[in-house]
C-alpha cells in the first residue's frame, strides 16, 4: 500500500514537475506585493514574478549582462604579416588552433592552401586542382609577440602519401601540450571534400617543441561513428583540453541529409593523447555552433556557439563538462574561434576566461570566383581577471548599410507584391 | 502517516524537479543505445541524451531553426516619400507605430520633429531648441498602398499647451481599432527628456477615421508607478493589441539609475480604450527588449526583443499573454519594430504572426551633430502562411569590413598592450 501510494504521489509529482517546466498558469494577483522595485535587485527578489523575469534571475550569473562574466560583444583586428596573393584564390588560410603560448612567444596552426587555382568543386578537382577551400592543404604555423603582427613559419604538418590517413588533406588542426609533448590533431582527408560531403576522421602528429619537427602517428586517432550514427562521415574540428587528468577532445560532425545538414558538436575522452578515445554516450553536446570554441571557467567549461542551429549566438555552459546551458545571448560572434587559453592544458577546476585569439573570415573578399578565407584577431571580455566595460555594452551598433545589405531577394520582391496586391484591391 | 508520507515524498520529488532543473549530474553511460542517428529525429527520441539535447525538443517549436514558425532573419529596404532636409539633423522620424490596413491603404504614424536645429541637451533646450531627438515633437503620419512607397500626409496629433498632458512632446505613438473607432496612445511630455530622465505617462487620442481629425483625451491615460515602483517616471512605447475582449497594452519603462539603466516591458488591461487600465500584477513581463513589438500567434502573443538585456536577440512567446519563453534566437533585428498585424485587434485565439512593417534608424548618418532618425522598412517570415526559406537561413552573411567596423578603443589597445608585455617577457 505504502509502494503503491509512493509511485502514485511521484507520478504526480513528475506531472506537475514537468508541467511547471513549460506552462505557467496565469498566476492570481499576488496580495499586497505593489509593482515591482525601481531599482532592479541582484539577487532574486521574494515576491511573485513572471516567468521572464524568474528566468533572469535562474539562468544567467547576473541578470544584467554587464554584470555577467560569461557575456561578451567581440572585437575584431586585422592580423598583419600573411600573403594572399592579391586574394586572387590561390592561398587561403583558415580554420586556426588555439593559441599557445611559449617560451614568450604566441603560435597557432592553421590550414594552408596554395593551389594553382581557386576551388573548383568536388567534380572538377584532380590531384592539384582543389575541391572546397580546405581541399589539397597542409598544416601551417605562425608565430608573434604581440598577437596583431605575425611571422609566418612555414609547414608543421604536411600531408603524408597515399594511402595514408589525410593523404588528400590535412585541416583544422587544434594543438595539445601534454607532458611536456605537444600534439596537432587535425581533420585527416582520404578523398575530396564535396565527393560524398565532407568526410574525414581526425589524425594526430606530436613534437617535442612547438617548432617540431612533427612525427606523424599515421593512423586515425578519433575514428568516425559506425553505420547509422550521427558522425559516421565526419569527425571535424578536434578541440583538445585537459580536464579530469584525461584529453577532453570536442568535435563537431555534419549529419543528416542537405538542405537539412545539421551541425552539431560531441566529446571523445583518453587518458593519453595517442587514445584510444571513448566518445561521451551522450554526444551531440552541444547542438548549435558550427566550429568547436571552448574554454575552461570555473570548474566547467564555456563554449562559443555561433552561426548554426536554434542555439546560435550564444555562450555556453556545463559545469560538468557534458550538460550545456544557455549563459548568455550575443552577437557578431567570430567563426571558426579559436581563442588563447592560458588554462587549456592545467587540469584545472578555476578556470580564468578568456580575452583573445583567432578566427577567421570564410570567402574574404565576397568574390565566388576567387574564393580563399583569412586568418582575423578577435577580443572580448570572456575573463574572471578583467572587466572591460567596452566588451559589455548590449548590443552591436551598425549604420544602417549593413541592414540595407540584407535586402529582398527578387524572389521575396514578388512574394510580397502578389500578397501586398490581394491585400490592397480589396 | 499516509499524510507523512506523501509530505515526505512530495518534499524529495520537489527537491529533484529543482535539481533536474538547473544541475544535471553526469549521467552514467546508458546501456546499448548506440550513438545518436544520423538523421535528426523531428520528435524527441526515446533515449538519454545531454541537456542541450533535450532543450531543442523541449524548448523550441522545432528542433532546426528553419522548421520554427517563430524563427526568421530581417531584411531591409529603403522608405522612399520622405525628406529628410539633407540629413542637418532639423527633421527626425522616427518611433513608428504598427502598420494598420485600412480601405487598401496602409497607414503608419510616428514621431516627427521638425526643429530649428538638432537636438542640444537637456542643459542647452528651451521651447523652441530641442534636448533630445523626440523632444519638442507631433505625431505625423503617412500612407502606402505597397509599403514601400510613401506619402507624408502631415499632422494627426499635435502638442497641445501648456500644462496639458504632452504639451513638451508627443512621441512614440501606437494605433488601435476598436468598435470601428480609432485610438492612438502616445508618450505625453511634460518636461523636456533629459531633465531627469526621459519621464511621461500615456496619453490618447481618439476619431473616427485614421485620416483624422483627432480629438485629444487630455488626461493621462497609463500614469506612472507610484514612488519606487519600476514605472514611476515613465511609460514608454505603449502597444495596444485585443485579447480575451480587452484592450491590452503592453509598454516598457526605464529604471534604475545610469548607467545601470534597466529597461523591461509591462502590460496594462482595460475594458474600454479609455480605460481605467489596471497594471498587471507580475510586471514586468518581458526583461529585455527596447521598445514593445508584438502580435498575436496562435492562442498567445509573440514579442520581438532585441538592444538591451540578457535576453536581446530573441522572438518570445507567451501562451497567456502574461509569461514570456524564448521561442528563438536570431540576430540583426530591427529597432522600434511596429509590424502590420492584420489580426492585431481582432480579439483572435488563432494569430497568424507577422511579415513586415517598419522600424527605425537612430542617428541616421552617425553624426552625432546632426542628430536625427528615419524609418525603414524590414520583411520577415513570422507567419504561419508564408514559408520562406530565404528568411529561414540560420545567420546573416556579413562581409570583413562589417567586423572590422566594431574596432578596439584605444584604452582597449592598451590593457591588451600591458597585459601582452607580462605574458611575453616572462
Amino acid at each position: 500500500m505504502k509502494l503503491k501510494l509512493l509511485a502514485i504521489v511521484g507520478a504526480l509529482m513528475l506531472v506537475a514537475c514537468q508541467q511547471s517546466a513549460k506552462e505557467t498558469a496565469i498566476i492570481e494577483q499576488p496580495e499586497n506585493q505593489g509593482g515591482f522595485p525601481f531599482v532592479l535587485p541582484d539577487e532574486k527578489p521574494n515576491r511573485q514574478m513572471s516567468a521572464a523575469m524568474e528566468r533572469i534571475y535562474t539562468d544567467y550569473a547576473a541578470p544584467q549582462p554587464q554584470n555577467n562574466e560569461l557575456f561578451s560583444q567581440f572585437k575584431y583586428t586585422e592580423m598583419k604579416g600573411f600573403d594572399y596573393n592579391d586574394y586572387d584564390g590561390t592561398i587561403s588560410r583558415r580554420d586556426p588552433s588555439k593559441v599557445l603560448l611559449h617560451n614568450g612567444k604566441y603560435y597557432i596552426w592553421y590550414t594552408y592552401r596554395n593551389t594553382p587555382t581557386p576551388p573548383q568543386g568536388a567534380k572538377k578537382c584532380n590531384d592539384t586542382i582543389p575541391s572546397s577551400d580546405w581541399d589539397l592543404a597542409d598544416i601551417w604555423y605562425a608565430t608573434s609577440t604581440d598577437g596583431f603582427n605575425w611571422e609566418e613559419q612555414g609547414v608543421a604538418v604536411k600531408r603524408p602519401e597515399k594511402p595514408t590517413v589525410g593523404w588528400r588533406s590535412v585541416t583544422t588542426t587544434d594543438i595539445l601540450e601534454w607532458e611536456g609533448k605537444f600534439y596537432l590533431y587535425y581533420q585527416g582527408f582520404m578523398e575530396a571534400s564535396g565527393k560524398r560531403g565532407d568526410d574525414c576522421p581526425v589524425a594526430v602528429s606530436y613534437a617535442d617543441s612547438p617548432e617540431g619537427p612533427w612525427t606523424p602517428y599515421n593512423k586515425i586517432v578519433i575514428p568516425n561513428g559506425a553505420e547509422g550514427e550521427w558522425d559516421q562521415y565526419s569527425i571535424h574540428d578536434p578541440y583538445p583540453l585537459v580536464h579530469d587528468g584525461k584529453v577532453y577532445i570536442y568535435y563537431k560532425s555534419d549529419f543528416g541529409e542537405r538542405p537539412d545538414l545539421v551541425r552539431m558538436q560531441g566529446l571523445a575522452i583518453a587518458d593519453n593523447p595517442l587514445g584510444p578515445f571513448k566518445k561521451h554516450p551522450l554526444n551531440p553536446l552541444i547542438t548549435s555552433g558550427h566550429e568547436t570554441s571552448l574554454f575552461p571557467f570555473k570548474e566547467g567549461v564555456a563554449a562559443l556557439v555561433y552561426k548554426d542551429g536554434p542555439e546560435h549566438n550564444t555562450i555556453q555552459y556545463a559545469k560538468d563538462w557534458v550538460n550545456f546551458e544557455i549563459a548568455s545571448i550575443t552577437e557578431l560572434m567570430p567563426y571558426a574561434a579559436a581563442p588563447y587559453v592560458p588554462d587549456a592544458f592545467t587540469n584545472t577546476t578555476d578556470g580564468r576566461g578568456i580575452t583573445w585569439g583567432t578566427a577567421h573570415f570564410i570567402n574574404a573578399t565576397g568574390d565566388w570566383s576567387k574564393f580563399c578565407s583569412k586568418l582575423v584577431r578577435f577580443d572580448c571580455d570572456l575573463s574572471r581577471d578583467v572587466h572591460d566595460p567596452e566588451m559589455k555594452e548590449h548590443r552591436v551598433k551598425h549604420k544602417p548599410d549593413v541592414y540595407y545589405r540584407q535586402g529582398l531577394s527578387k524572389a521575396q520582391k514578388e512574394r510580397i507584391a502578389k500578397q501586398n496586391e490581394a491585400l490592397t484591391k480589396q
